[in-house]
């Protein structure tokens, strides 16, 4: 399904690259140094707390729960909630101490908070010298790649790289099922664009969408998500560029036809704390669960940030060319240091001096003609040396140069949709759920709702009757399933064709074939339970046509003859 | 391919278990103990080698370099080649040291060899005290799982469970392309059966399949792998049972049908000293490549060893119950420790006498009886006391009774296909590539056979001039095949149709359709370069019925007219 969304609908390039990374890679990525999460340790017993999940909780149950205190101790506590992710170590430390917050489970003092680096460590080889991890996204693998896969696209922009697969983060305090976990399956897109043109060739097909959005602005003025039409939060600049616009509307349909509701889900844009500082915008899709608003997609402009720090530690630059179609004439700066009056006046700073000098920006060095040429010399400040130097006019030329340019070199901006897999089946899970009256009205019947092409098993077959005639049908109906590569089950047991319903729809099982003859046999459909017949050889067709999304039940319901269910206890 | 191949047509269930591995399940499997491999080090710089790999490289240079060598020395060395597996590392270290081997790199003296655990180790959570392991394999996870996936089958043998993912083996030295690296994709069936009831429902459908096989006495005498009828392998019980024989089958078909020659594919049994002492049988399917002979798929019958394994370390029986239709009357030994009597003459070792005897397996148990009966008094060795004691007819008594059993509980048997998808898909690479000269025959042109089923890319779309009409009609189409899934690559680039029929040969690409009319289209069929001619609304309907193998090329070819290309170097 999301193959079929996203990577042949946009014919991204697909990757698989390796879970166990190399430690350079995640140094170049910033893992190494800041994925991390503050912890405080039982200062008895040892055991690991997240610091901010302790103060969270804390703050939450004084507010819930003790109704004697002050108005203005509630608005503190509220305060911290809603700066809990901005706070260091020493603000979450302290605020714990003040608290008094102890050991949940033995009520022992707590450590201060100190950063715990989320990422499964390993060695890779048999020295024990090269240090490695689990990835803890599958971004990088793609980011590395850049070279090869621009190349593989034919050197052109905009392309897009996709991957499913497994990360790994060694969270202090997994939680809530599938919702936290330390293994689980991401699949991130990364499509690559021009920094200077991010339109999309195909974003009107999405711009009419209206959806519940949730943008800054409204998060800062404590209103509640509206629906809005996607086309313009575009225009009116709510969302940053086509591209991204694009992407969200995109993963807005994937979620809605997998059978996530649409008035549970809600696209929540990054307030400017949230954001990396190098991030263009970034909207979160979120769904509504028994847990709250959960991250289940998000889908950020990260600019250059990732293409950028792979070269810089590198050494290869990532970047992409457009190429002129005819050369263009360009005025460039050029910073010519003389280096022997350099050396004269600096000896063996000279080297510091003539690299500093070549650094300077356009601004800069044109502030330092202009001082030269009315001044003649100029105060110049030497990082490299920690101290300011005197330049002469002598001693530098900067000039403006006419050059023919025949390509525009840059590194290309990323957007990223990245989907936590688990989080969306949970979700899925929840929205699909529902309970209907058995037939005699004594009990609740559980049904998953599951959309047929995501329903992990299409279809059921049932003799009506343990009978070998029935049986042999059946079997011959189950293998035109195998060949049409529909997933389904048999059950030939005696139990009662009712409770035998219950069981798949139970199971999220779209469609159920009963065998009730030799020649015709029924399809019931799980939510309507409306049956219809048709012959034995059309059977397997019939499915097929549904599952594959070719044809809707309603289609098959005007097509062929009803079945009206005699049959006990359905 | 695999999903449909295997998992459908057996209704497999199938299963996702986490990478990371908590280190009890690993001890209870044995990878924590024994999988390892000897390794040596430079005494000086420190970098390891496989003890193995350097004695096998010297022990062939000698065979193929060495002219000198006497026949004695030369049979040493293919002994030591042929038993090099078998070698202990006090066997390799001594081979080591008497042909003087030395570092490969430096010439440096080696360490003496010892064993390097192949597993990538990590630490779970925060404490740093639950080690965890990538893990070595996939099966693993599906025996710790095997109440609940003999549940989910309704607690009925046989079935399977599939897997595929990852797995790490933290190799000493990789080589070889895709064919030894640290992490790979592996693909593994556990199938569950009643040790005593290894026939294959569907054994026959692939009875007669005749391939090469090369069995274990073909093997020790020196011949060749030959074509043998599977069937005959199993009634002679060369392959030990139908089930195994099946899998064999099936695997076979897999392959062959991927595009791997049938004539470079040969399935060998493994000698009794490659293979674990707890197997029934095991065969290798090997393909051949530049490489050589390459293990692929394994085949083994690893009996109930797994299921053992982490039921002796768990506590939880993983076992399976087969009910009997109507309760069975059996002998049952039932051994009665008189406690009082041996009490009064065990005083505190009491205890152990009683659990000693409760221990007896029937055998001995019937040997006690038989002597308390003639002689009245029986020596006795009771292990937890280090001693013999003497039990006299009064402590014990030993009955068989008769009692009504409702089911037979077992631990199942586990017939396991493994593969190793890389190596796959490598050696389908060297199969499916051919050169043909090119139509001026000034070169040779690359061409992968992929089939279509397999081709990562089914398509490919050209206008075959630089034409608005014909890009519109070549994006519709486009928009068509995306729609039917079918992957497709769209090429509106002024290069010659002949080369971007070369360029996407290359990429094994089995079909291209050339826009040359705004009514009809034309596809050519990569191999034989034959093309056809068909409305543009019929033409991703065409290919997706060739790709999904509802019809052949051959099909296609009778049903529309042939186009005769006048165009240019193709």
């Amino acid at each position: 399904m999301q193959t079929l969304h996203f990577v042949l609908e946009e014919n991204m390039l697909e990757v698989d690259c390796p879970c166990v990374t190399p430690e350079v890679v995640l140094k170049a990525s910033g893992h190494v140094d800041k994925f991390t999460d503050l912890m405080v340790k039982d200062e008895k017993t040892g055991t690991c707390y997240r610091a901010d999940h302790l103060l969270k909780d804390f703050c939450n149950e004084k507010l819930q729960k003790d109704l004697t205190i002050s108005t203005e101790k509630a608005a503190e506590f509220r305060h911290v909630l809603a700066v809990l992710d901005d706070l260091s170590a020493e603000e979450l430390g302290a605020k714990i101490k003040e608290y008094g917050i102890t050991a949940p489970d033995t009520k022992n003092p707590l450590s201060d908070p100190y950063p715990f680096n989320l990422m499964f460590q390993t060695s890779i080889g048999p020295s024990g010298l090269l240090p490695g991890y689990m990835r803890p996204e599958t971004a990088q693998g793609i980011f590395v790649n850049f070279k090869d896969l621009y190349y593989y696209n034919g050197n052109k922009l905009p392309f897009a790289a996709a991957q499913i697969g497994q990360a790994f983060r060694n969270e202090i305090s997994p939680r809530q099922g599938l919702l936290r976990v330390r293994e689980f399956t991401l699949a991130e897109i990364e499509h690559f664009v021009d920094p200077e043109d991010k339109s999309h060739p195909k974003y009107s097909e999405v711009a009419n969408l209206e959806f519940l959005m949730f943008p800054r602005e409204e998060q800062m003025s404590g209103q509640s998500a509206k629906i809005i039409c996607l086309g313009e939060a575009v225009s009116k600049g709510i969302v940053n560029n086509e591209t991204l616009g694009y992407f969200i509307g995109r993963v807005f349909l994937f979620l809605t036809r997998l059978g996530i509701n649409r008035k549970r889900l809600r696209f929540r844009q990054h307030l400017a704390n949230e954001m990396a500082h190098y991030a263009a915008d970034c909207w979160d899709a979120e769904i509504e669960s028994s847990y709250g608003w959960i991250e289940c997609v998000g889908i950020a402009d990260r600019s250059a940030y990732d293409l950028r720090a792979h070269t810089d530690k590198s050494g290869v630059p990532l970047v992409a060319a457009e190429k002129f179609s005819e050369p263009r004439e360009v005025e460039k700066l050029v910073i010519a240091p003389v280096k022997k009056e350099l050396g004269l006046a600096f000896k063996g700073n000279q080297k510091n001096v003539v690299e500093a000098l070549e650094a300077m920006n356009e601004q800069e060095a044109l502030e330092m003609k202009a001082a030269l040429e009315s001044k003649g010399e100029v105060e110049f400040q030497v990082c490299t040396l920690g101290k300011n130097v005197c330049i002469k006019k002598n001693m530098v030329s900067i000039s403006k140069e006419k050059k023919k340019e025949h390509q525009r070199v840059f590194t290309p901006s990323v957007i990223e949709p990245s989907f936590g897999i688990g989080r969306i089946i949970y979700c899925l899970y929840e929205h699909s759920f529902y309970t209907r009256p058995s037939k005699a009205g004594d009990e609740q019947l559980n049904v998953f709702r599951f959309p047929p092409l995501v329903a992990p098993i299409k279809c059921t077959v049932f003799p009506l009757v343990q009978n070998q005639q029935y049986e042999e049908v059946a079997k011959e109906i189950s293998k035109s399933l195998t060949v049409a590569g529909i997933s389904h089950k048999i059950d030939i047991t005696g139990t009662s064709i009712g409770k035998r319903y219950a069981r798949t729809d139970e199971l999220g099982v779209p469609f159920a074939i009963t065998v009730d003859s030799t020649s015709s046999v029924t399809i019931r459909e799980r939510d309507s339970k409306d049956q219809i017949r048709v012959n034995v050889d059309e059977a397997a067709t019939v499915v097929k046509a549904v599952t594959d999304g070719l044809k809707s039940w309603e289609d098959i319901w005007t097509s062929y003859p009803h079945h009206s269910s005699e049959s006990a206890d359905d």
